[in-house]
């Protein structure tokens, strides 16, 4: 019904998360009608982030260079790590303005269901980051099975290393995804957060 | 906060129709965590749409050759016109299933107040295409105000052709756009169709 390469673009915009077959015409008239300025930032805004998005080589966090903004921000405290399991957790806590420590990205989290092992996480990495002077690590985790499970692990990796562990006070709602939670309940989680017996 | 090149691909993506920056920060994660061949394809079909989509000779539909696929059927009654204003109207119509003519895309309405006046349309381009065979022209246009001035000057100017001219019945919602109809109201808007006096 629709010319072929138009059909084309329809079916490849339909990968975008929630994006239906509907939506997915709406935004491909858009990107054929619209002005031709934005859809070609489109194309050029994806591809530069192919080539330059990287990961910070201390934290694990995006970063255009080596060192992320945070990381090489002297203003922050080096010496508080909180901990994420992913890069989305970082920009949700740093839009809720609260913290300002620095952060370690696990890339993940256990999960005997999709075979995700300690080892595929960043937790060596993270240790190798602990020295006397660390003040706190914070487990920032989901309120998740996977969430729980990899904040006991990491904690007792810690704990052995004399590291002072915290986690996120349970604003989280039970089972709830730490990037869909807003400012104010992140906030409140970072305030009541608790030290790990 | 954002990386640099991160910050661009979100701030791209809020060109598109209904995308905030929540759902904007979601759709670049999926494009730099996802599948890259996905993320691929959309540019590539980006690029596909924009050199090789055209509008068609005869109807001013898109289409990947000089002729659309509905004005090159030989199945469809070509001595029916269907006149919409825009290829989404023609897609939402074709999506009905309804409908065995040809088209004719106006691309746009008479609009004083966005300065569309008739020569701006392909309303000459539509007149040539009417002749001794023609059976019917129907006027398949939104019913808002453009949609009333412009069937009103294109009924006139078919009459004075002595072409039989009808439009959709008024099972479209007053006020409402042709392209969020959904199929049943299509569908009962072309079976009661009227003769335009």
């Amino acid at each position: 019904m629709y010319p072929d390469s138009l059909e084309a673009l329809i079916e490849s915009l339909m990968v975008l998360p929630g994006v239906g077959r509907k939506t997915a015409e709406r935004y491909a008239f858009h990107l054929i009608e619209g002005e031709k300025d934005a859809t070609e930032k489109i194309i050029a805004s994806i591809e530069t982030v192919n080539q330059s998005l990287t990961q910070c080589k201390i934290c694990y966090n995006y970063a255009d260079k080596e060192i992320c903004k945070i990381c090489s921000n002297q203003n922050r405290n080096h010496n508080i790590i909180c901990v994420v399991s992913s890069p989305k957790d970082v920009f949700s806590i740093e839009k809720a303005g609260q913290f300002n420590g620095v952060y370690h990205v696990l890339k993940g989290l256990i999960s005997t269901r999709k075979g995700v092992m300690p080892e595929d996480l960043t937790i060596n990495e993270l240790l190798k980051r602990i020295d006397e002077n660390t003040e706190e690590v914070i487990l920032a985790l989901s309120a998740t099975v996977e969430g729980e499970t990899t904040a006991l692990y990491v904690s007792k990796k810690l704990e052995s290393m004399n590291a002072p562990v915290s986690r996120l006070a349970f604003g989280l709602p039970i089972g709830g995804q730490l990037e869909y939670t807003d400012d104010m309940t992140l906030m409140k989680a970072f305030e009541g957060r608790k030290r790990m017996k």
